[in-house]
This record gives structure tokens, C-alpha cells and sequence, in this order.
């Protein structure tokens, strides 16, 4: 159940942990999906430039804080507080070719780790003062018991091996996404103002590359890099691994629907993380996307609805090495941070909280010229 | 008076605001300045190798986190809170000269507007849980009336235009180098854990050019920018400027002495930036440094004393085009943040407070392996 209180005040009626039968098309999420309304960019500049500082001489900040106002629809103050991580975890069939140094029982662990509070997005969540909570999408073994800060989305345990057929069906695909939609809605609902987005799933990086070549045109060698530390040999295996993939399912890819391609190449949790984008941007709210596989679902989500973008933040740059040509292809803008990050879990999204808490405050709290008698006119000179 | 809660508690004998007359030489300063203990890098890398994810994959938050245990002599936890922004404000008497669009009357006006709270630099720092004092190392107009966040260090009522000469004497610019120290200080006997410094000083990348040009050897054409927004033909101008002050201080600059050349080509505001840094650096605190100005601050400090340079991070790559330039004539590594900021005050040093912050929660609060149950060795494959 999601409140903002695990264990106090009761939920909304309509709680993750029972997920709705899936009825309506996905498409549906996106036709309630309106564009950022950028048209009220030039007013957020106004203010800006009105605040005691040169215009334009906060940056990226700047562009940070003008974004939200339109997210926002022109309301102010900005806000980005309370604000909520969801971790989603998820395992893929396709670990069973050697795609990955770890096993695959680790993502069970690590969600383990996400509950007692001790993996590296715990402790950036707090740092950040962001509230988390681990998705179980799909993990292999069954559902986890119980838990204040667990989420039961679960679409199967485990993908199928796409380099046999698709990693799920296209229903189950739709459902994923609907019930990733369903966690942004009750956010929405508990008075959340901010969505960060990462994952955890052994082989991921495999699904991810398999997703920015399908739905960007990349080049597998091109895209396929080192995740949690293959070895060469292992990452050359992977653009193997992505080519049979993509041969596996060359209908789908074919006919190019993102639907289908997500379907067929995609994971529980990526496939949860792009419904969770889809459906924060339809109730308005910021997105932070994590790195490189988070961004892979946020390709996804551009891919069938390309208003979520003004909707998302990329928060770094990830240092996988395909993260860049994924990122050309996007025609993104570049990500708030570059710190050689190659974790996921949200652990990017989390750090970048403190730039969008800090253009807002921007936004909000400083002293406009007139306000602190500041001369605000260049001399003539 | 420094405090941790201004109007509260007493605060240390030794207070900036009755700072002491000058009587040692600077670089006793320096002699007191230890190294940071690199040695203990190896064993900060094994605590963070044996966390609950994959060596390295945390990027530079690992380097931070490993820095910052280096710093402390290896004492654990890592501690950066409570943490303190010294914004240091001056005058130039080479504002006269026309190198910047707004009047000199503007550094005076934006100290009342930190002291009010209305700037972007305490925004930030109370986004990220800062304190901030704001301290007057020498503006135009005469001392301010008290104020709790105040700090009154005057070395005299702007510098004289270097133009002409040197900017401020030699025992002037010992004593702003041994006020900042104290400032320092004060903040260390007052359990502060980091310290963050940035600066206001209409004018004052004239400064900063000509003392990175003087220290780094750089040529002024390719250091001069637009700073707070001067003109194309302003720039060239300050180029030019910079050329006559470096010939009208060519003695100092053939000596080749760090602190003549400071005393020539700086501002009260950089000689007392300077003073914190190497201060900071003897108590064996982190030093955030901020942008263009800060940078110019940092790299008198480590011409002054090399040591210094392990206890500072540079915050944020200044959108000011002689940065870069600057960056690599200081062999200093990458800039946290990169975001386009060219305000100065302080802003990207508060911004990367967070980055610091959170590198010492991944190292102090992250389960090992071992403690979470998760199989931390890569299979064989």
C-alpha cells in the first residue's frame, strides 16, 4: 500500500498491492497525456530574470526551475517535496546466457537490501530526504512477505528468454504498464510532487540494449557495455546475445510498434518504470529518471507517447558506454549530473532531487531587484 | 562573532570581528598545513568495495567518499554537517577601469541582500542545510552596521586599481590571508565539518583573470570573459586591462612570489578566500571552493602552499569561458558540477554540499555484503 506514512494513516482505496485486471489500452494512458505547456517558459524567464542575479547566470538551474513552472501549469511556488522513489526490481530470463557477472538470485537479495535499508539508494533516499519504495515487478522465487515499503506489482516470476520468443506477452506488457501507471496515480493521490524512477534486475543492461537498439536504430555493438562488470568476452556475448534477440523477434521489431517491442525485449520492471512515467506525466508530475536502464524505459515511454518528455529529467549520465549514443538518439537534453554512476537502483535520480529542490527554491525564495534595492540595469558604458 | 546560532550561544574568544593585528608571517600558515594522508586512500576503497554493489559503480561520490576519510585522518563516520558558507564581498579599485556592466555600488547593495536573505547563494544554502555568513573584506562605503550574520574583516575600503600599482600592500595582504585563517578557524572551534567559500565583488574576474594569468601564466585574451555580462568589446577591454595591470605589477610578477603577486593583482575579498582556504585546510577540513573567482582564490592558496590543494574541491566548472583554461593550467581534477553557473556568491559550492553529503552516506551507511546476505563475487563463467 502506498502512504506516505508505511504503517500510519490508511491508503488510497485503490492500493498497488491489488492491482487492477488490466481492461483499457495502454493508449489510453497516453491520450490523457497533455504536453508541457512551454508556452509559459517565457513568464518563468521573466521572473527569473528578475530575481538578483545576471539573467541566465544560474544555468542549468535556470532551465530546471522554468521547466517546472510549466510542468506545474504556471503555478507557484515551485514544488518538488514531498518527493518518492520507486525502486523496481525485476528479473529477466535472458540471464540464463551468461550475460552478467552476478547470479541471478541477486536481485532478490538486493531487494532484501532495499528493504532493511542498506543499498546505496537507501542511503542517498535519505540523504536527500526522498521516500522509497522497492516494486517488486517480477522477481524469481514468488512474492516477498509483506513489507511497509514493498510494492506487489508482480507480472510473473521472471521474463521469458527473449532470445527465444518475447520476454512477455503483449497483455502482459499492457498490464505492467497500467499497474507502473496505477503507482504514479496513487503517488499523485498521496500529495507526491516529484517521481524518481531506478531499477534492480540481474541482466537488465542486456533488455536495455536490446530496447535502444530496437526502438533507436543502435548498432547492439555499439550500445552493449561492461553493467555491474562483464569482462569483454562477456560484453561481446551480449551483442550476441541482443543480435539473436532481435532476430527472435523480428516481427515485432517489424512492425515497429513500441508496444511490441517492449513486449518482446523489455523487462517487468522496465516495463513498470515506463508506466510509472507515463502515468506521472499524466498527473503532472516531475520525473527524474535514473541512468541507463531507467532512461531505456523512458525511450520506451517517448516511443508511445512523446509528450512524457517534457515531463522527465535524465539526472546523469550514466558511465555505461552505450548511454551516450543512446542519448544522441534521443536527442535528450544532456543530464543533470556526470559522475561516472553505474549502479541504477535510482541512485542518480536521488542525488539529482537536491537540483530540481534547488531550482525551485530558486524560483521561489529569492529577492526580486525592486524587492532588495539592488541595481538591476547594466550601466552604460 | 561566529556562531552556530547567531544571538545564541558565545562564540569563540578569537572572533573575525576584532581580528587580531598581523604579526606572523603567512607561510607559517603554511608550515602548519600537513598533506592529506593519501596512504589511507586504499583502505577507504576497501570499505567501499566491500558494500552492497559493484566496485566503483558509485563513480566520483567513491573518490569523494575516499577523499573525505582521507581528509579526516581516517576517522569514521565521514562527517560534512554541520557545514558553514563563508560569501566573501570587496571592492576593486579597477572597476574604474569599466570591466564590468553594473556599478560598483552593486557589491554593497547584494551584502544587504544576503544579510536579508534574499540572494540565490542563501536559497541554495538553505536548500541544502547550510549556514551562511557573510563577510566584508573591504567594500566601498564604509563599515556595515552590525548584523548576526555579518563578519566585519575590512582591510580597507576597496583595493586601489591595479592598474596603477599594486592592488593592496603586502602586510595588507598578509592580514587578509591571516583573517581568513581565523575565519577558519573560529569555524572549526565551532564544530563545523565543512566549509564552502564564494565571493562578491563587482569587478572582480578582472581580478581573478589577472592573477590566474600571473600565477598560471595564461595570456589575458584567453582568460578574459564576460563575467556578469560584459560585451564583446567590454572583454576586449578587460583583456587590455589586465595586460597594463600585469605590467604595471611586473616586478611582482617577476619575483614570482604567490603572495606579491596576490597583493598586486587581487582583491581583499580573494586574499581573505585565500586565508579560509589554507585555514580550513590546517584544521584539516574539506573545503568546497566555488566558481571563476574561488578558483582564483584556490590556486594563490595552492601557489602559497601546495598542500592545500587535497583538502579542496572545486564545486562546479564555471561558465566563464577562461575556466577551463584555468582547470587545466591547475591540474585540479573535474569540477563536481557542471551547469552553467556564473553567479559567483557561493552558489555552486552550496549546490555540491549535497554531493559531499551524500558520499558520506554511502560510505557510512550501506550494508556490506556480508551484512546483507548478498553474494558479492561474480560467478565464473
Amino acid at each position: 500500500m502506498l502512504t506516505r506514512n508505511p504503517g500510519g494513516n490508511a491508503g488510497p482505496e485503490k492500493t498497488a498491492t491489488t492491482p487492477e485486471v488490466f481492461v483499457s489500452e495502454p493508449f489510453v494512458l497516453c491520450d490523457a497525456l497533455s504536453p508541457v505547456d512551454s508556452g509559459l517558459t517565457a513568464r518563468a524567464q521573466a521572473r527569473l530574470d528578475n530575481l538578483t542575479k545576471p539573467p541566465g547566470s544560474l544555468g542549468r538551474l535556470e532551465d530546471a526551475a522554468a521547466r517546472l513552472y510549466c510542468i506545474g501549469q504556471g503555478r507557484a511556488p515551485l514544488r518538488v517535496d514531498p518527493a518518492i522513489m520507486f525502486t523496481v526490481a525485476g528479473d529477466h530470463g535472458v540471464a540464463a546466457e551468461g550475460v552478467s557477472p552476478f547470479p541471478q538470485k541477486v536481485t532478490r537479495q538486493m531487494v532484501a537490501n532495499f528493504l532493511k535499508g542498506g543499498a546505496a539508494v537507501n542511503a542517498l533516499c535519505r540523504a536527500v530526504g526522498m521516500d522509497l519504495r522497492v516494486v517488486d515487478a517480477g522477481c524469481v522465487g514468488g512474492a516477498f512477505a509483506p513489507h511497509p515499503l514493498l510494492l506487489d506489482v508482480r507480472c510473473g516470476d521472471g521474463t521469458a528468454n527473449f532470445t527465444r520468443g518475447p520476454a512477455m506477452s503483449g497483455d502482459m506488457c499492457r498490464a505492467a504498464l497500467e499497474r507502473g501507471a496505477d503507482l504514479a496515480d496513487a503517488a499523485a493521490e498521496q500529495g507526491y510532487a516529484c517521481v524518481g524512477v531506478g531499477e534492480m534486475g540481474i541482466a537488465n543492461t542486456t533488455s536495455a540494449t536490446a530496447l535502444y537498439c530496437a526502438l533507436l536504430h543502435l548498432e547492439p555493438e555499439n550500445v552493449a557495455g561492461p553493467g555491474t562488470g562483464a569482462s569483454p568476452e562477456m560484453i561481446r556475448r551480449k551483442a550476441r546475445v541482443v543480435r539473436r534477440a532481435c532476430a527472435a523477434n523480428a516481427a515485432a521489431l517489424e512492425r515497429g510498434d513500441p508496444l511490441g517491442i517492449l513486449a518482446a525485449l523489455g523487462g517487468f520492471e522496465i516495463a513498470v518504470m515506463t508506466g510509472i512515467m507515463l502515468g506521472a506525466a499524466r498527473r503532472r508530475l516531475p520525473v527524474l529518471v535514473d541512468g541507463f536502464i531507467s532512461t531505456a524505459a523512458f525511450a520506451a515511454a517517448r516511443a508511445l507517447c512523446p509528450a512524457v518528455q517534457g515531463y522527465c529529467f535524465l539526472s546523469h549520465a550514466s558511465a555505461e558506454p552505450g548511454y551516450a549514443a543512446a542519448l544522441r538518439a534521443l536527442d535528450a537534453e544532456r543530464p543533470l549530473l556526470d559522475l561516472g554512476l553505474r549502479l541504477g537502483e535510482g541512485t542518480g535520480a536521488a542525488l539529482a532531487l537536491h537540483l530540481l529542490r534547488s531550482a525551485a527554491a530558486v524560483f521561489n525564495d529569492m529577492a526580486t531587484f525592486a524587492q532588495a534595492g539592488v541595481t538591476g540595469e547594466p550601466e552604460t558604458k
